[in-house]
């Protein structure tokens, strides 16, 4: 089965920073497509905020298995509409791939309940990531560690809940930690967050990031398809309890009434 | 130390329904204060939806050591400021209980980031809370189980993240079962969800269910005080990072500058 | 690929209990193998207690992906040393799904910690068991509650830890409730617990029970492989530290030797 | 309340190691004690594996609110018996807290079901360790990180189940990274792992990780007293059941009976 992927970007670095777009002529999200394409299995598309709907319309999502995210400079510009209609679909069970400064995307933002904030140096130093849960689907094939000469320092403490599982830590030369990979559910959507990729370093052409994405993507992908249900609050009508019950006390609803929102 | 506790009201029942004001006459809040005031280590204060702001302005939050909800007609007339501010607090260590049919209160499901929904059946039938985490300070002295005899029934799946820990679990004499006491913490906030309390029958006038809120106080309440940095994102610039390392490579920030949010 | 699907079981009320017997006369393991083989992406072997080393050699284990347990009466049974073996294979990677009474088994116990305790009623009473984690791999295409007419009962507390995902609770007439279907992983292994299967009901000729066999194999097995480090603790020599450090201070151990265990 | 605390030493370097001896004149557990005893609300004791059953006689744990533990070269000399009995203690409420090298001790291995490997070096670098969950209970009073100048380097893969919160990560000089503060309950117990304290350095005559050792006392003790049933599983006879209901069904087990082990 095609796991039919989403690459979103921001798209606003590449055209205002001569740096950005030398590394990423054609937009940070292309060279993030290119390395999960390399997975057979993977059928990629791309799109960015400047597109109608921010390329997120109700049609393009109901296409979309797993989606992946990178945003940073432009979290403010996503409607909030879309950002709803993203949350929707992951709790039906799209995947979602939160990359680097996306951990500040409303989407994030939204789904963890936290503030989701860190601290942070832009100094081009060594980060080495550690495997902690060895043999997670996410880390299949990768050493004991992988280094990363130049990237932007992420401190803890990060302001999210403890993750369902924690499958990267990093260490940084100036002397931080962090965890740099952490997973989560939220409804039936699996959500992977991946810290590494500042764009002004060359970290979307690495070969080891590209096998952590193409793992992500893989783990990720909930292939029973959508969830209609997962934002439903049915009411059960006295008369059709499974165990015969016979309705006592004073009542405010209907049967099969919606309830309160 | 005595523990501030702020009991939110949505006050609408009441005002409307003569079941709910000839059991409650006093407003639900007023009730639900007088079980919690019971313990001689917590202080008591009410609230509701009418107050200006609903009674949580920044100064009464401030003051607050633990804050409980319950609400269920009105979710949509909380001002979307207020909700934002209440997660603020949550986040800087407030501790927070969300009772019943608050699981669809907008701060709930803000925190949650899921979309919090449920089965339910408004029969009067008879509920019984198993306690699955014996010792859990939330369940002290209490019994292996104890019943409501009349309860709204809300059944699985309830749309919430995996909890940290679970408390409690229903057994409803209509077939269903539910997660009754789940806990959750965001930021340094302590979150509880206690599933009983339907407004048309007498809850909260039961006294193990006060035994519950005592315990669900004193469990939230976090003594250390707010944590002011909890949505903080501070740039740590390269001349003061903790082992020396000096500036690579290309950069968009300048030292100490806020990030994108 | 094909996932090698080891069914272990017990095999004693077969041959005392002629209720047991009339019920499952190749053995209780023969009808679960059958249930599981019915995936054309599995391969089903089994092997019981009676075998030499209960069938579970070192070669045998080297083989097997996913590792079935039914046991019950003879659980004292089973030799330290066999259950120290798969205990290791579990952490390199092995699946494992424990089934019913096997949550007394050595080798669930040893890998939860836990007294593993909970209470039980053995009167053919009707269970029901909701799906409390929609789009959970073990709960692909299942409704959202089945029901075994007679299964014995096990109520809460369950003495395990907090589970990795909860999938199934069950709801019995006798007025209990339980966590019957709860991940975890220990190592590289994934575990899984699946609670109905009284030897004396015929739970195991259920298409349903099937299907969560099916997936439950599925979702336990890891392709990686094994991870034959899995219980190394080696030590990093001085000289061969990633970051250049010198030595300081004193010190009692040698470059390259063994810690203590 | 007086939080009644035994720390229990191994007792074997100081007697063979004269670095361990000047830096621990009367025994690390000793030291250790002195540290916790700073806490007016602590009454602290000794005993170390030399003393008849190691000091942890059934008396002695009955007495027992938070085992505080540290066990390095004599893992293997530890009874099994004793174990047994430190688990059962554990299941019922004590809390444990153990400390470095113990992550091999039977007890925590036991507990965890899981390696509990990690990797080493012992070059006393510097360890830095990281608040990832401010306003935890276990960081009360701390800083952003406290450093230890010279430390034993702990790496991952540490091989524990995922916690149920990490408190601590640490940055070790020579590049690796470790989960160095993780809370665990098994049963009724509360368990906390904390990282530093090799025998050739002066980490327990450090403030901070005083701190630390009070605030995990106060976290682990609870309060509420042991949990005798906790290795229980009792039969609840047909016509003790809550909601009544009619035996079906062949059965094997008498009414009242104990299950089998």
């Amino acid at each position: 089965m095609t796991i039919r992927t989403l690459v979103w970007g921001e798209n606003v670095h590449e055209q205002t920073s001569k740096v950005v777009a030398d590394l990423y002529p054609e937009g940070m999200h292309t060279q993030i497509a290119r390395l999960i394409s390399a997975d057979q299995n993977v059928s990629v598309t791309t799109t960015t905020l400047q597109a109608p709907e921010h390329g997120l319309t109700e049609a393009v999502l109901a296409e979309t298995d797993v989606l992946v995210w990178w945003g940073h400079k432009a979290h403010a510009e996503v409607d909030d509409r879309v950002v709803e209609r993203v949350m929707q679909h992951v709790w039906q069970g799209m995947g979602l791939i939160v990359l680097h400064s996306g951990h500040y995307a409303k989407i994030f933002k939204r789904l963890m309940g936290t503030p989701c904030g860190l601290t942070w140096r832009e100094a081009g130093e060594r980060e080495r990531l550690w495997v902690v849960n060895p043999r997670h689907p996410i880390a299949a094939g990768l050493p004991q560690y992988f280094e990363l000469e130049n990237e932007e320092m992420y401190g803890e403490p990060f302001a999210v809940p403890e993750p369902l599982e924690t499958v990267f830590i990093s260490w940084f030369q100036g002397g931080e930690v962090f965890r740099s990979g952490v997973t989560y559910r939220r409804g039936a959507g699996n959500i992977f967050y991946f810290r590494p990729g500042h764009e002004t370093y060359p970290t979307y052409h690495d070969e080891t990031v590209g096998k952590v994405l193409r793992n992500a993507v893989n783990w990720a992908h909930n292939p029973q398809g959508r969830n209609l249900a997962a934002d439903d609050a049915p009411n059960r009508p006295v008369g059709e309890a499974i165990e015969p019950i016979e309705e006592r006390g004073p009542k405010l609803h209907q049967d099969g009434e919606a309830g309160y929102r």
